[in-house]
């Protein structure tokens, strides 16, 4: 295939929290969250627009961690911006680049959120994306006035009714219903002007968004769903999908399966994105890379790495065991996910991993594939899923700022652009265009598949 | 009194929507919210901290206002920035203006006002005020699922329950509850973590906000009400409170009224300030100003007048009758406001105006007084209410923008600096310090006065 030919890959880069490395924030040149002001905001996403990545994705949750102070207390994850608040300010200091938040489905009025990302839409001039989730901490439900979560179906079809609403508010408007006619003394024109009058099972929506039409019609709709009410509602209504996948061969079971249940709701699946996300560690060269990441992996407390594992086996209290041991042989498996487990516990008796080894081994990059090694030696691995058609592109996780970008941009970016994987400028000027997503009609024109 | 002893007047000015007088949107100069471009908001925004003014002011609605999109369609009021992400935005382009939004407690849930809050006085190093208010448009009620609003009672009831629980989130983390210690791998001293563990009558809130404490300890709190409840709710909790007044004698009511009431919640007067509206129209002379506000009021479209008209009479239809003629004589009192119609109808009869000269003098400063002069005359005014200690400042309503801040700047700012009666440079950094409020001590330390 020549350079020309090649598809070109997205790329989104993780910002908030600072960094996903548990052990990143103790790193001397991390500034994390409660560190940060807003100029190493403004420098981290003015690095990002000159490396020509399609977006900064803030990740977002309603609560604190659903873990015991005495654990979470060396943990970042406990204070960030609001994302939208940063967002805003980092729109009017950037040009090009995407602005992607997440806002839950679950605890939110579609009429604020449609609001909010209108807003942003208009500010940034079309670069707006929503990651629209369903809760899952618990901790979340208790600040908003409930004992526990909504269950799994419940949320989905709140998501998927509350995602129709939003697109429905955003469509309130004609992109030239505002003829502000200052002779005539009309400012809009009535026949323009399209309420939604929605009244379904959770949401009551009659009246039109108080913001008019965004730049990019709707703002850019991402998802991270996986499960079977996931992968639906993406293929339904998302544009981007931000995956975990640790092997090609699962990585291209979840690409053909999402994309294959498009055709049903009229949809091409070049209209969807799909982004595998990957903890990177780049280096000038693969031993510097590598010990970076050594590094990194010291600086995870023993009392963060043994909550970590004790969450995945089940509750098991691995305090009572010498750290530089064995794993003990007698982990009783629990219900909830006892093949995840036993896979999980042989790995760690057939390589004879000591407990410190066993929770390295685990925790750091929250499910995703760690890619350590050379820009050349990572764009190897990036080329190898896009060519195998698993992966239209990737949601690079930090490990903490400013560092990840900074590498990012330094040894991966220029590797890409020298292969023609990757742009050397912006395609357009809004993240539906530099993503290479269709302009978006109005929901109404959309086909009305039904689902469930 | 000599100049260096006089109490110095605190003014904001509203610039969202962008005009206030209804027929300014029309006006040749006129800038209106779907053409204003992120570049007119920071210039605005500049001119006003130029000036010195204490802060820009957003109202804020979450619908279309209550009206035919016939009338509606005249109306400037239907499109507008979701104000936080607006004044995230103008937070970096500024260092010492405070920035108020207003956020209902009506339509919104406790952990996202306290956290966007949170966020911008982060983002502004202390320049964030909530505008807190109840819903009053019925087209809001309908776009949050009800039919109708709540009670007039139960807004109040539910807006000082909100208050307090965003207070108790603001005080989550005490000011250096986050060490962010590398060497041990302590981010935050779970000492220093204070869960709001509310459980109310229309909330629960268990966990902390993921926001550490603002810069201003608790963002300023403004508030306009002036119901019974909506003063006692102001005596108890507000920093700022924003009035319409039409005469001095109304307002030394109200101001000693609200002030009185603030004594059973241990509050000194001089930590609730008082700023009546006034729409200011400045101009070079007396004549320069009148010719300005002559040509705004010949502006407003007979539409409009006769719909503003008809809601204030009762609904009683005025297109059957010639505009320039007479106020028809049988126009029948309804039950709802009976006293002020006779008031208003008797003004009509005997001054003998037509319908239109009936609605120019009652539309466009939707009931905030009108000041058309020279500088020197409209701070003679000011100074005249400030010395009768009616108002510790003013809360200025323009007729459009950019207009109305310019002129203001031009014309009445200087002339109160001539007289001692307003800043010439900024007293501190945040907007707290800015108008003279105390440093907020905790909420669990403040005084637990009952209310009912």
């Amino acid at each position: 295939m020549s350079q020309t030919e090649r598809r070109q890959l997205k790329l989104c880069v993780v910002v908030a929290p600072t960094g996903a490395h548990v052990g990143g924030w103790r790193h001397p040149d991390a500034i994390s969250d409660v560190e940060a002001s807003f100029e190493d905001w403004r420098r981290w996403a003015q690095a990002a627009e000159r490396a020509k990545l399609d977006a900064v994705f803030f990740a977002d949750t309603l609560s604190l961690p659903d873990s015991p102070p005495e654990i979470l207390k060396r943990d970042l994850a406990v204070s960030r911006y609001e994302p939208l608040t940063l967002l805003s300010a980092i729109a009017v200091h950037t040009e090009k680049l995407g602005l992607v938040a997440t806002a839950t489905t679950s605890y939110n009025e579609p009429y604020h959120i449609a609001r909010k990302f209108a807003s942003l839409d208009h500010l940034s001039k079309g670069r707006a994306g929503w990651n629209l989730v369903t809760s899952y901490f618990e901790n979340e439900s208790r600040n908003f006035g409930r004992d526990g979560h909504y269950g799994h179906s419940q949320r989905y079809e709140r998501a998927l009714e509350f995602y129709e609403v939003v697109a429905k508010l955003w469509d309130s408007w004609e992109e030239d219903a505002f003829p502000v006619d200052k002779a005539k003394g009309l400012y809009f024109d009535p026949a323009k002007l399209h309420p939604p009058a929605h009244k379904g099972k959770h949401f009551g929506v009659a009246g039109a968004l108080n913001v008019s039409r965004p730049p990019q019609g709707h703002p850019v709709l991402l998802q991270a769903g996986s499960s079977e009410e996931g992968r639906e509602l993406a293929a339904r209504t998302a544009d981007v999908v931000f995956t975990a996948q640790q092997t090609l061969e699962g990585a291209r079971e979840f690409y053909r399966d999402v994309k294959g249940r498009m055709a049903k709701y009229g949809r091409h699946p070049d209209t969807l994105k799909i982004l595998p996300g990957i903890l990177t560690v780049p280096g000038a060269t693969q031993a510097e890379a590598q010990a970076k990441f050594d590094l990194l992996q010291s600086l995870i407390h023993p009392a963060i790495g043994l909550s970590r594992l004790s969450t995945i086996a089940g509750g098991f209290d691995f305090t009572r065991f010498p750290l530089d041991g064995p794993v003990p042989r007698d982990i009783p498996l629990t219900n909830a996910s006892q093949s995840r487990q036993k896979l999980i516990l042989e790995t760690a008796y057939r390589e004879g991993l000591t407990i410190r080894e066993f929770y390295l081994r685990i925790v750091g990059s929250y499910g995703h594939r760690v890619l350590i090694g050379s820009g050349s030696q990572i764009a190897d691995d990036m080329q190898e899923w896009a060519e195998a058609g698993v992966a239209d592109g990737f949601v690079i996780i930090p490990t903490f700022l400013p560092a990840a970008i900074d590498d990012l941009a330094a040894h991966v970016v220029p590797e890409l652009q020298r292969r023609g994987l990757f742009r050397r400028d912006y395609e357009g000027s809004t993240l539906r265009e530099n993503l290479g997503l269709p302009a978006r009609p109005f929901a109404s024109a959309a086909p009305q598949a039904s689902w469930g």
